[in-house]
């Protein structure tokens, strides 16, 4: 079985963007409530068929754990309101999604954050998701200030309430920023795979995880810049008096497989130990080329897994095995299934 | 012959931080002026021949590329008077230095930026430093803020100035922020891998290069995350509908080779260029201790390349040859000397 633990709802019919332009065109709250987006059923099938279905098939990918669109999450717009309505909006289409397709897609959800309110105020939505819908995880913007990094890091005690809910609901988080309003980041490219950098490296130097030890947290983007700097990281963990980095970070800290070339993944598949490692492609997603080198999509990661001629125990951590770990609802789901 | 192109004096007698500190603490000028400080000869000797040179000859290494201790600049600190002198005092250092030490450091500076001021104001330090000293080469900023990433980016209008006076004088400028003081982001862990990966970002989405073609560009630490996600780059240049990234950008960037471990610095030889490659080793700096698994210390980047079997012809770019290419008032002094 392969799962791809990382693939977001970027080809919504285009009410969804629609409305999202009348919330926030309307965000004094001083018009009328802007009517949520009616899309039917055979809308979302379309949208999905067309797309991640279609790649599903071709590269045999078994099931996608999917969420909504992350640079469309936009923590930074609007306020809390905006932010909760646009979430539960979100959700909701990504969980008939699941009940449309149960056998492809398992459930992730988008966090009702927002600049300067503390992150329990994401607790009500999380458990609407999980407890009533059946999700089996989030993502959680370290950044909700959408590239200005003005709200508190991850270790700061006021994430430590939403991070329990976490663990009661037995589900994990996916470090993911949305898109940037700092002319400095470009979002896929610069934004995201910094906020998964300067996340492993909160998670290095802070009590977060020895605090929380059954918190689970998944970096995407292969890790930002991490496996690339495993030399530094680890020497930056010594140097500081800390244990090595499996006993202080790999017992809750997860990578994704999301980096479009051999090379990467290579390094990833080397630095990094296999239980730590999540099949994912991040499709339809940050790049959508096929590469001239290859004559193969830049983000059919499953090629360059393959390529790696790992052991079949291996490959099926990498695949299946490590999802369903980090994810046991979603086992849960797949043995009642 | 081998050339370290980024080392920093992170070694400096206490007397530089004591001026710190105290220019610091002046910093509304109500205060008599802080003198400055008081070092001897003897004393930059003996900072030195106890690190950077005792370590120059363990390793190998003839020659270094020196600047003021990177994270010591600290932009983000007082203001543009704060700056200029704190620039000029430790510039002052790093030229008495390499007149002590002509066969073993070249000189580059430190630039008076600070936030909200234009980059422009840098230039008659950079003038001294090149025209009156001999410096090579410059330490260029790219967040003055210290982690908020408020002034503007790398390719707005207001740094060309700075950039045009870079190619009249012929130095490149390394990319390298300050510390941080910016709760989300570690300086060496966090704070420079993203400002690598942002500074390479922008030069793949700007007209900067474009506009102008002689600037030379080195961004340190291996280029941040750039060599492990180069097919997301690659892609996303592709998407973008941009040239290829050789053409994009190898005609301007370089890297460095300050990645401490084997398999980093066999991914960065794998994917970048020989010719884009310029050794370093960031001595000494980021991680000072000796790694378990090697027995050598984590910094001692010549083992990395050399493990990597190279030939001849590549080890001398990388090592030497390229260094002149990129810091040609280097070669000339080389060559006169």
């Amino acid at each position: 079985m392969i799962i791809d633990c990382h693939g977001h709802y970027t080809t919504a019919p285009r009410q969804l963007e629609e409305f999202r332009q009348r919330q926030l065109a309307n965000d004094d709250q001083t018009g009328a409530p802007v009517p949520h987006p009616q899309i039917s059923d055979a809308e979302l099938c379309d949208s999905l068929e067309r797309a991640q279905l279609r790649i599903q098939r071709e590269r045999g990918i078994d099931l996608t754990i999917f969420s909504p669109r992350a640079v469309g999450m936009g923590h930074h717009l609007g306020d809390a309101r905006t932010s909760a309505e646009w979430a539960r909006v979100n959700n909701d289409l990504i969980h008939r999604i699941c009940k449309l397709y149960p056998q492809n897609f398992a459930a992730v959800c988008q966090l009702p954050q927002s600049p300067g309110v503390a992150p329990a105020a994401c607790i009500a939505e999380l458990e609407r998701c999980v407890e009533e819908f059946g999700f089996v995880g989030c993502n959680l913007n370290p950044d909700p200030s959408g590239g200005y990094w003005t709200d508190p890091p991850l270790h700061d005690r006021s994430w430590y309430p939403l991070f329990e809910k976490l663990i009661e609901l037995d589900v994990p988080a996916m470090i993911h920023v949305s898109g940037s309003c700092n002319p400095h980041f470009h979002a896929t490219g610069a934004h995201y795979i910094n906020g998964d950098t300067t996340a492993f490296m909160q998670f290095l130097t802070s009590p977060l995880l020895r605090d929380l030890p059954e918190i689970r947290f998944i970096i995407p983007h292969g890790g930002g810049a991490a496996p690339y700097h495993w030399g530094r990281y680890r020497g930056i963990a010594q140097d500081l008096g800390l244990p090595p980095l499996p006993e202080l970070l790999l017992r809750n800290v997860f990578f994704d497989t999301c980096v479009y070339h051999q090379a990467g993944i290579d390094l990833l598949l080397r630095v990094v130990p296999a239980d730590n490692i999540l099949f994912a492609s991040e499709t339809v997603g940050a790049v959508r080329g096929i590469d001239s080198e290859t004559g193969y999509h830049f983000d059919d990661t499953r090629r360059y897994v393959e390529a790696a001629a790992l052991s079949t125990e291996t490959k099926a951590k990498i695949y299946s095995e490590n999802a369903l770990r980090v994810y046991p609802r979603l086992a849960r789901q797949l043995a009642l299934g």
